[in-house]
């Protein structure tokens, strides 16, 4: 078996959950077709297995180093990522126009993920330089679109995004780096950004940064910050490369995970001016930066799902092939050892990964597909839908699986026993990557407030009422089948979901309406998960009917099946409790006093 | 603050919650007082700060080499271990007679704790020595524990226990390391042991491995099982060193966490015979090994609930520092930045930790204090019950704290944001360390299979009677107090144990009973951990009853009825979804077929 891709369950997600074979149906998307999706997953899979898996191990041992200013980084990075520019995957998701192959980003998405199973850090190089991309699209002007678009989508410049500052991280209204406007239309940046992940390295001919600085003299707060345009080495107006722009690197960042990608403290004007352009209006810097945020706080849920579908491909293909014990009402000593796949146990840890991995995945394709559907839905109502939509299930996407894909990993150690914990094998390995996707891109707290304090509510809980909607749609669909029990446990998690809203709507004040939003957020994401993994039963429940057979399709559609229940027997219980908790608007948190930890 | 140590709770679990100043009345302990205790470990803080502690981060970021068959260890980790030796700590815990402190083991376990927190791999090397002295004490004969101990209790001489095999972890009935004997009352060993932590170094003079091995035409399975004491360099009589006794080093096994330690591959007679003398009787290995694998399993648990302490400390501190964001309800961006501490979620971050790390280390306190009290207790029957209150919560206090510290770490970085999950600071470390608690010394799978298939049924449910008996008379005592809400709660949640435990009694086949026993454990284990905090929380209570300063004494109280309160609202009332499962003796797990996972 593969252990970075379950293909068949791509093209589940792809023809049988998402149905994006209608997208190829319309004008936008026309040119596709699954064959063409297929070769294009081929290509992912060689590329990766060639390029990416083998050299995962040595470049986590391995990290890159600072070497005189300069970031030395083993060999093969490069070659992997002119492998993956030179198949064209730089450029997927953009439009025809741009240059790009106008995939959906559905397709695009699960096709990204094959390169994250095989080695994340390197895809992060690409993948944020597609982003980067994406942002300058939208907002550029056309003549920074014309000058620095293109060699990104070639693969030969790549992007980034600096928000964080060393004292601002969570809270970007603080941040303090400052762009003056040199009166030609340019600004000389100065200040430091932290935690820039592939902030410098010589992987690609240049370098662009996307930058938050302030405009001195403008608002306090968020409404002062602006967008700017940075490259690392200056582009001549015909494109050329011109100069250093003056980014000194301040220093590598060394993390527990994802070590391959370079994270730098980077100095603006260091030793000569920085000069960069502004993307989009003065003050619009946020707006810019959190159109995009939906997309970056997907890929950063889909990362998490990656690497819990890493550990959960190899500890199940350890599970089937390591021999070990036996079962527990087999008392004789010389009875061979069982595959330690039989053991309850051992099936319970592989059912956690497969429920979290495969539930969270069906939720980052669908969140992409929306973004899909948007594009190509005439009917502006059903526009806003899918919007809203897209914006409640975001902190979800970006959250659950951090959460619950990172205890996926967890198992995957178990599983393995002893060389689980050890480098020469890779489950410890997406542990310590996955560990950071709770954190970057919006922590799970910011999420949960992002969630409670914002989403649900927004324009008289609209969003929420769509996603309701839905939600129901699904229950009542599969009340009437053998998922009725199903059926009526999700929809007594929503009215524990509903109770939870009220209570919180009806607290005194914002403080203390919010201090338990994380617990509501993991809730929320569990009854999403459930949600979707009803859906992808009653496809199977579907798909099975009639079938006799013992092939490998009807195995597959069990497994579905099976997953499903493990999740609203195993995991969606947990909700009422958790729920019960924020309704009751418990200040045990929000009141403990700090000194009352003690140990002053 | 010391980030180290919280001595105002270890006061408070030896004075308060152990009343150890009982112990030191009886004949065995008379030689102690608190005073010695207190100048104990004062000793115990400055040998780990000075010696232990500086060198974590480097010996972490430069683990032991092979180099040319011998272990390579930066400088510094001799230095430690010798000036833990000069200060007496190998012998503490051993009697007066042995040349010993005959201190009580709950205060060894809690001054070994000061060193954990430091620096738990070099810990590792005193510990396992101090147990396999344990061991040998036990089961040796008169001229082994001559020969061998004395140089392990002045720390010259380290010691390991050889248990699992490349192919036999958990499945220890399945060993295949021979002893061969030679006819002059020495065996020959052959075969590999695997992950033998300590196994080889240059640290001490001698190792003294602690090997099951199996002699030749024995019975098959754990009956045919011997234990074998077998050193690294040959002893003579007078106890002066011989030559090599030719034992291997296969390799180093390189970890994600507790890199420190040496952790090995041994081959036994390579190049030259390995020669060693049987401990215990023949094929009472496995019984030698399980004597003191409670002492071993609690070992465990305690560097669990370390590891955890270490953790929550420095996210304490650091929040109590760190200004970022401002309070829900303050929309003015030029106010200044509170410190994370007061954000509810920090502090629900904070609680979560000292609830798992202050009620674990109640546990285990607790269960070294069972081992005290069997030693002074004169009365047979009484003694009876504490073995059997050993036995029971031997796997809680092996799992519980490393599933729950081991999470409490995940907080501890999630508060320092992106700086946690850098090598920076120390709480990635601390998350790195415990991963490997969850599965050495029998996995969580193996701990709940003992808890539930055999020591809540032992004697009839004895054990269990006795524990419930203690549980009941904390709920009792709480029911009229403050407390009354959090004692209801504990009963319910005993009455939900209670109910899971008659339908896994009345299930068909032992498959299907055990078939969830990691659920039940998990349960368990927070039953349990409530209880012990209801203690907690009703010595605080009484301690605050009319106090009216803000001292720091108040204060001290004031926390623990807080994690207490904490505890009981948002960690006790998961038990029961939990234990419905378990109750409903589901099969998802168990029928779940092994190719039904797909991707195959």
């Amino acid at each position: 078996m593969s252990l970075i891709v379950d293909r068949r369950n791509i093209d589940f997600l792809l023809y049988e959950f998402l149905e994006v074979e209608k997208l190829f149906e319309t004008e936008r998307y026309g040119a596709h077709d699954r064959a063409g999706v297929t070769a294009m997953l081929d290509s992912a899979e060689a590329i990766a297995e060639k390029h990416f898996q083998p050299i995962a191990a040595k470049l986590d041992a391995n990290e890159p180093k600072a070497v005189d200013g300069k970031v030395e980084i083993i060999p093969g990075v490069k070659e992997a990522l002119e492998a993956f520019a030179e198949a064209g995957f730089f450029a997927t998701v953009f439009d025809e126009a741009d240059g790009g192959l106008q995939l959906p980003m559905s397709v695009h998405l699960l096709a990204a993920g094959i390169f994250q199973v095989a080695n994340q850090p390197i895809a992060n190089y690409a993948f944020l330089t597609i982003g980067n991309a994406n942002m300058l699209r939208a907002f550029g002007t056309e003549e920074q679109i014309a000058r620095y678009m293109p060699p990104m989508l070639e693969g030969r410049w790549f992007g980034t995004m600096c928000l964080s500052e060393p004292q601002a991280g969570s809270s970007l209204s603080d941040i303090t780096c400052k762009a003056e406007p040199l009166g030609d239309g340019t600004y000389r940046l100065s200040g430091s950004k932290m935690w820039i992940s592939g902030g410098d390295h010589e992987l690609s001919e240049n370098i662009v940064h996307m930058v938050l600085a302030k405009i001195p003299g403008g608002p306090a707060g968020v409404k002062g910050i602006s967008l700017f345009l940075v490259p690392k080495i200056r582009v001549n107006e015909d494109g050329s490369l011109g100069g250093s722009n003056h980014i000194g690197l301040g220093g590598l960042n060394h993390k527990m995970g994802q070590r391959g990608t370079t994270n730098c403290l980077l100095n603006f004007s260091d030793g000569g001016d920085t000069i960069g352009t502004l993307v989009g209006a003065e003050g619009q810097g946020l707006a810019c930066m959190f159109h995009m945020m939906n997309e970056a706080r997907l890929g950063v849920g889909h990362t998490a799902v990656m690497a819990g579908l890493g550990g959960y491909l190899f500890s199940l293909n350890y599970a089937r092939e390591r021999l070990q014990g036996r079962h527990p009402q087999d008392k004789n000593p010389v009875s061979p050892q069982v595959p330690i796949i039989q053991h309850a146990d051992i099936r319970r840890m592989l059912l956690a990964q497969k429920a979290a991995v495969e539930g969270a995945m069906a939720l980052t394709a669908y969140c992409a597909h929306l973004t899909d559907l948007e594009k190509v839905e005439a009917d502006a109502d059903k526009r806003a839908n899918l919007h809203l939509l897209l914006e409640i299930l975001t902190p979800v996407a970006k959250s659950w699986p951090s959460e619950h894909c990172l205890e996926a990993n967890k198992w995957a150690i178990q599983i393995l026993g002893g060389y689980g914990y050890t480098r020469d094998f890779p489950v410890e390995r997406y542990y310590r990557d996955n560990r950071l996707n709770h954190i970057h891109e919006g922590t799970y707290g910011i999420q949960a407030l992002d969630l409670l304090g914002r989403k649900v509510r927004m324009k008289d809980g609209a969003a929420l009422k769509v996603l309701l909607g839905e939600v129901t749609v699904t229950a009542k669909a599969a009340a009437c089948t053998e998922l009725a029990e199903e059926a009526k446990a999700l929809q007594a998690a929503i009215g524990a979901l509903g109770a939870a809203l009220q209570a919180v709507g009806a607290a005194s004040d914002a403080n203390r309406g919010l201090a338990n939003a994380t617990l509501f957020l993991n809730s929320f994401g569990h009854v999403v998960i459930a949600w979707l993994w009803l859906r992808q039963a009653l496809i199977a429940q579907k798909a099975l009917e009639g079938k006799k057979d013992e092939g490998s399709e009807t195995i597959f559609y069990r497994g579905k099946l099976g997953a499903c229940r493990y999740f609203f027997r195993y995991e969606l219980p947990k909700v009422h409790a958790e729920l019960a908790l924020v309704a009751s608007l418990d200040t045990t948190c929000l009141e403990f006093a700090s000194e009352d930890f003690g140990a002053l």
